[in-house]
């Protein structure tokens, strides 16, 4: 009853939107959600979409429907007001060993053209194309807990830094995997990665090294901001996080990551005026009074339900 | 008398701004320092300035009185040619329980207009004048040297996030409590956060579920550079820092903040221009040939006199 | 036999570029390679080159012959297609003292000019020398492994932010020394450091108060990637990186250094246009297939041969 | 027959766009062409795509539909090899009377959202979606060359600051007409108009009270580059520029737009290098050797054939 | 009884800006407004302040008293509800000639300091706080219609270009004058008149010699929009132009002349991701209900009353 | 005698410049200033410099010996102290017929390397050497009046818009020809064109049709500030325009040149602080007391002697 009542909801504001409406659908937890064929989509609890990796005995390599599938899923997610915070990991044994190359081989070694700026356009719109499959994760508003464990492997990392929380196991290892296939890595890593962890000194070595970084290190250098024994614990403590910040006003947190995302792009001087703007209609919210009231009585932010947004 | 000869100068050169001298008047220890009303100012030695915020039976929340008494206090420190370096703390057993919801309750909960857009025009106005009371710490060309116990919670951290150093006690925990009454954080904190320390992951987190951070995560994180057993120590540290940055020329300590902050907020090359267009003038300084002399004498900074800035 | 080889390649294609093909000379190891006076080259290993600071007697400090001879070496090694990766090292007992005060005192101390406009003029044109002495590092499209020992103080510092990934030695300390002698540091530290650690407060206290900061710090501030316990495990471990480098395709790993210097100057998507515009041509390397056909035969990138760059 | 090898292309490599190619199918000349209803398209010469805008009856004001079908127009032309530049004109009286403020007034004046915060979120959408609506021209990398006649009210204005060349008859005028309706020009005109014309002092006249500027003012001011006596004479005139424009190297035309509009919104020197970083494939063109020797054989740029692009 | 309707209001809401109401006092024609020295303030019609520079025993030039009474008096301006828009001119027989260097001349000519850099800190206090003189017309989001006879020379053309409609009659002439006090224009004119006018040529003609130009040559730079026969007409005209702002939505008016300002400092697609953001809150004002109703029913925007803002 | 003193004043401040002195050489005027083969020097006057495109007999077509020529000359300009301003031209029949497309031709039609990226990295080394030729234009700091007669065609338009002050004489015509040999115009016609001319249509419509502008519309559209009946006059007009900016102060010119490039690339507030920045030495010059004492005394700047720069 309760997706009817969504269903209907979504239907009524789907003006220009893809109007599969997967995301929400139940999902058999043996694999992929239709018509997903890499991803499965789950709701462990209320306001939280679990988004999984689901190539499991590909090692969650990506391949071409991959990188269509998480722009379908991510635009869906952005549109559904149920949820308000995202977990994705990766079923199986490791969160990914990146690209598919047998599957994209075709794309990338025999580009089309009849010369080599002919080419050179193809090439252009591919790489683009494989860019925005990651930058959908930073415009849709809502926060995505990345949880790794195994291997996270050159496009894992280009994934995971356009991530808002990482997360990771004990035994999960990351590699800058791309030189090792003779190009520069061209999807985010390079662009992101300097930005989210702090020592330059070492993004240099893993980007021109190619070489793996364990979960010590990640945490240490900043890269994950929490490491769990094993991946149930891990997905525990993804889940535990969501719920802090599905539990709180969506107006406020998708604000948040959407200013965290500005700030990071322009000077401080910018960041406070587009801030200030944006609350210009933002502090209009009902949820202040709520949550201030909330807050006057000692209340938790679980305790207050907040309208869709 | 030696006050005497300051306020003469001051007089003298005090164009347009506000004539108030307060911040070099003598302080009683007790309280805050008139006519302030929540910062107590006083002078532990040679050209450093002790800001206290000074509310201590509030756990030095803010005020509406606070938001103007910061902005006068720190263009008069800009002015006050005596202070070359600020140390800034709080009075009481916490550093500061953030914003005083109760006082300013009216401008965010009941803002004024007739519509929708008039409400926002308002919101702007408010939200801008509280920007300003941190961002006045960024103007003033000399150090802030910021030293935290107990509390600092959300104000508290847009606050610290505009000094320059950052120091902590072992008991000290931050957090960016912004959420909870449903808002992002508008007067710096998602702003500053990202910049001031290494971990995009943790920043994410921290912003996004209010969780409280304790000394330790807050000092391999870099949020501050150093822990103290307890406060007394932390303000002997914090005195001891400063008197370092108070002995060396002024004009390379305020060239060196004003540039530091430049860079920041430009591309390396545009940060190395404006660097060279910067001492074009300051490389003129008789403080070089001095520096330099002592220097070759091996005397240390503490035994050179450098002119007023 | 194989240098005129080189030298005959290098002949036919230096069109504009100074014909002293210093850089790849025999060097004796006893001291400067000539024409240099202040550098050592060698070639340790297959598409290795190593500079050494090479003025022990005086603390390997920097002189005048230093500052161009460092726009030399790096503009020819830029040029050297035989080259793929740079070790720079200092020889004798410390990385460097900085700069060397007495020799360039003239130029800072007493410069030329008929107002304080024109000594302004002129202090801009040294001062913008200096800078492009190691922005010439930068634009260097080979990675730059630097390895310190002992002090790095002053320009030093300015020397190794603008290298790619930063080693050091357990007794290695490290200094931002310009305060003392009376000037803000301006031909580098204050725009790269910023962007090279993750602390905030740490750039601005070291910067501010002049301290030493020794390796421990260093390593856990992520300034450097490595510490090792003396000079000569360093070296091996530095060339142990520089190899992993030199393996690899040059298209990929130049492609690579170009990208993170100028992800770390613009927005992430500003960043990700450049790499979709620079790989346009990049793809188009046989390289990409080579190093494809050996991941797929599970072979190392060190059993390919790539055409030079 | 054509037609059926351009569809058999097109389906080929149209893996990731909508596959509907109405672009370029047969149109009738009266009316809409389908499935569009609010567009007509045609192929006036070869490589000319002419695009009109086909609610005349309405004085070609702007519905829903308008909004969606201009985005899969531009992006299938983008798509489309055989198009090398287009023609932009309005059917019937008048070029568009802007805005079809009864078809939209839903959306604006009647928001939805629980609160105002909710209501803003809506609104930003369906303003972000309009604001696409216009920069789908300047994404599309073939010129596009407007032609008005008549009125070019309000959203009109938005259009035609998207588009590369302005022509327009000798009865054309112009009205920046959003104020009148009590909001802010948002969908493009008061960010293109200023980069569009030189005199900013006319720029802010026209949006700030609403007065109509007649061809000659438009001449002069630099909005348009040509004026007309009539309409015939004006749609001859785009398409003699466009035949001009469509005999030369697509290569070298889309490059030439692509960079233009990056120049626009950068620095000259970040302009240079990211044309640098352009022409490192685009100069491997064969266009450019079959161009070269066409103009030492003094021919025509219309005598030498050009593979697709 | 009006005065004090406003009085009330304005003392309500005067929480941190100067109490000082001056704007709205009635002015006795025959000089400036108490307490200015250097303005005169009318309100020629409802909605319209007329600002006069009004020194012409001088020539209008600027002394000291003017530098910060002009930002008191643009203070009052922005925070006084009953104004819309504001034009400014000059009384006597010319616009203004620009500095008064004799009243100034200590300042620049002598200025304080004991030793270059100190005077350099000296020297950048007094031309930041002149550029804040002209800056202020631009953060006062009312509209400024300039209105110019005679001579507008030196300082006169950095406060024009920082206006957003500029007038003049048949007679004015502008000259570039710094160059001949042997300082480059510091304080608007260099940064502000390439973003005015089209011609970069004429541009640098100007500032590089000094030379005079006239009204013609003014009006197709595009420098002034429009040239009226003498001052009387000028005024009649200016004041026209001010009522057709003063007569629309405040909150669209405002709006525009922000979002104008930001444009010209931003790329496009930065400039329309702030418009969206801007009118979340401003496309809910009950004016635009009110103006598309008074569209459909064919009523001119004078009909329409709107809420003060 | 006078040479001689400036070859030894040169001599002694030539720490890192070509030592070639041809700038201050005399030249004959029959031909090219030896060393230079392409280019002519003169000193029609005091502090003037008269640069001469010289290949009348190939339409002073650009061959390779004129791309490395011109960066020689400009940084000889740029240091030599004696020259103030530059006057460039062209010998013979014509300004220049662009590219000497067969000179060239083995560059860029059979371009070195490996394969197509490889091919692509020598590419951008030469397009990167033919930017730095014209933008060697805009780092020299005095002023460039370029004089246009007959055709100014591809690389012409490229040249042209790097000068300050651009004339024509009525018969002169200029065409942005590199569409025509199948190359988007790479070496700042699309960079800076549309930041020298208002009209961005125009611009669009030169660079996408490689249509002939003719004088008047160059005037008109801002292209050219002035336009003389012949090359004589022309000259002479050059050298008054000179004349004028050669009397005025040294300091100021040069800092009004640098800060309009500046502005051209910031927005306005980041120019004013960079001018307020560069003024802080600036404005210590006696230039300012000389000027302002002629200024007062009714002298001309012609009066007035300035030390050189």
């Amino acid at each position: 009853m309760y997706c009817g009542v969504r269903a209907a909801v979504l239907g009524s504001r789907d003006l220009w939107f893809p109007t599969l409406n997967t995301v929400r659908a139940m999902s058999s937890s043996g694999g992929p959600t239709p018509p997903f064929t890499t991803l499965s989509i789950t709701h462990p609890a209320n306001h939280i979409t679990h988004v999984e990796l689901h190539r499991p005995e590909k090692r969650n390599s990506m391949n071409k429907a991959y990188w269509s599938e998480m722009v379908d899923c991510f635009n869906q997610i952005a549109e559904d007001s149920e949820c308000r915070v995202v977990v994705f990991s990766g079923a199986g044994k490791v969160f990914t060993a990146g690209l598919d190359l047998m599957d994209i081989a075709g794309d990338l070694l025999q580009p089309k053209g009849d010369d080599a700026a002919r080419i050179a356009w193809y090439l252009r719109a591919i790489v683009s194309k494989y860019q925005k499959t990651f930058s959908v994760i930073e415009k849709c508003p809502k926060p995505v807990v990345v949880a790794v464990h195994g291997a996270c492997v050159g496009a894992g990392v280009d994934l995971i830094t356009a991530c808002d929380i990482r997360l990771c196991t004990q035994d999960a290892w990351f590699q800058v995997k791309e030189l090792d296939i003779g190009l520069a890595a061209d999807v985010g890593t390079l662009q992101r990665l300097p930005k989210v962890i702090g020592s330059r000194s070492l993004v240099n070595e893993l980007a021109l090294t190619a070489r793996k970084m364990y979960s010590d290190e990640a945490k240490s250098s900043g890269l994950v901001s929490r490491v769990f024994p094993d991946k149930d614990s891990m997905i525990a403590g993804a889940l535990e996080i969501a719920g802090e910040i599905a539990c709180r006003s969506p107006v406020a947190v998708q604000g948040t990551k959407i200013n965290l995302l500005y700030s990071r792009d322009h000077s401080v001087s910018e960041g406070l005026d587009y801030m200030a703007t944006w609350n210009m209609s933002m502090l209009q919210t009902q949820d202040l009074m709520k949550s201030a009231q909330a807050a006057l009585e000692k209340k938790s932010p679980k305790d207050v339900t907040f309208s869709k947004l």
